[in-house]
């Protein structure tokens, strides 16, 4: 998560949040954007195509903090609308149980997930969306990708801090990890 | 399951089918139609409206027999489309990790399930339901409850061997159990 | 989570702690403690009893922040030493899948979870513990209850906050809820 | 699941098995068997190795049929028996929910999954076991393997109908596929 940026206004001030950072592990929610047929089945995986800091190039999964006094779902639909734009109509989902919790440490090796800025504890969610995906802030754009393309290595190696893993244990739920 | 009549034609003979149930565990999928709002939370629960053998009425999921030869997601979308309608346009969910596995036993006090006719072996999820619901076969009618409604004895009263508890099992997965 | 006292030294300094309280979601680790038979089913929950600030009583389930820099699961199995001693032997999921997340705001009826003090996130586990449960820190005792009398209202009444609630998401979870 | 044979007696004949089979889903039980840590993280997995009917070798998970009037959680246990002995000392969940449901169909590429033999539709559990393993009936022996040995081509090659890419779902679902 490492190239993440939040531009959301009136929360926490830089400085505030470099201090929390510091001292306790942030809550994150994460999307795989999914496109679905009738029976449910995912055909297709959205990532998102970055610039990262350096001019180097990565793909990302929809990602982004909890607020204070917001409940989970209004985190996640914030920021899937933030991510994909206002007409990309996710389906949040109806339980709040997630397929998969992501740790990320500021250290490598603890687990599969690392972001250097911080101890992140990520609640992982598929959510299908039907309608139309128009990125916006510091997104390129939003590629579709098959699921065997998205767990391939070509695909996996620009995804930085593990969100590879998190991609493939997202397909082995949905059974589409081969 | 008691009222559950299945009129599909030509799979198993009414004979073949009495047989197998007395011999092994039959598998059945169950699905708890749900509306929600945009956040993904459920606003209401529908409930098909059936008249029983006696006379009786009695209100019940979504719920039938998977096919040989038929995925899971393919006997969901079926039974949801034989029971609310061509045009409820329901989300079956993209994992097929079920919410439970609800176990019905013919005799009873092996689980809170009960079907005096099998031993029926239920895998239950959550379906959003977007359109509109009409139902057909031999359902009366599809009546929309509140999260408290759906929970409260009298609804609970209705549902036979074991739904009611499954029901309750549904609420609580998706945080509207109270 | 009302009457929770952490008193683990050496993390955030009182006036930290409420600083970080007031501005962002605190990640709790939930664990109801269960004893299961040979083929896992829940026979018995065990639940704390505390002597709450104003000399009521009251019945918790385990319940603790995740530090800085700390796995979900080395929280979990701390505050399961901390509140049951250091022979509980519980059992820790292989999977940090929890059974729901429970969200606890400092204002009322926003979800069903209260915490006065603070906007908290806690994922919530079933835990299997097979040895002996001394309880320790402010915690009076541990008593065991068979799933009904948990679910009961004399039970639930004595839980603050909603965990009587999350409590009732356990049991409908394994099953367990009638 | 092709080289499983099942010989508890008493149950279907072997015709009625086989009239069973070409009608109806069977439903089954598989377990991966796997040591954790104190903290519930897997440390190995443990595979069957097999001979395969003509003298291939494979490795495979704990698998059988849920019997007539049969829990599920008894069709566990007593296939967990079965195939790592009776002082194995399994950890039966206490949850029913599986991570996964693995739909194996006697034709290819419907599902990841295949069993030349019947359709079968099988809930799949991670279980940890503590005690000593001794492989009885048709399995040569247990073997350990580490998380990254389980997912490796090698082992996943000895691994029939799709038994691999199930390994592979419950090691994403404890986080160990990297």
């Amino acid at each position: 998560m490492s190239d993440m940026t939040e531009t959301t206004p009136g929360w926490l001030s830089p400085d505030d949040l470099e201090q929390a950072r510091a001292r306790m592990p942030i809550l994150y929610v994460e999307a795989v954007p999914v496109r679905v047929d009738d029976s449910g089945e995912v055909t297709s995986i959205g990532l998102l195509l970055r610039m990262g800091p350096e001019g180097t190039v990565s793909r990302t999964l929809v990602s982004g903090r909890v607020m204070h006094h917001e409940r989970v779902r209004d985190a996640l639909l914030r920021h899937l609308e933030k991510d994909l734009g206002p007409v990309a109509l996710p389906r949040v989902p109806a339980a709040l149980q997630p397929f998969t919790v992501a740790e990320y440490f500021p250290t490598l090796g603890t687990t599969p997930f690392h972001d250097p800025r911080q101890h992140a504890v990520s609640l992982a969610y598929i959510v299908p969306v039907t309608g139309d995906c128009r990125p916006r802030q510091d997104a390129l754009d939003l590629v579709w990708f098959s699921p065997q393309e998205a767990a391939s290595p070509l695909v996996q190696s620009d995804m930085p801090g593990g969100q590879g893993v998190l991609l493939k244990q997202a397909l082995a739920h949905v059974g589409c990890l081969t």
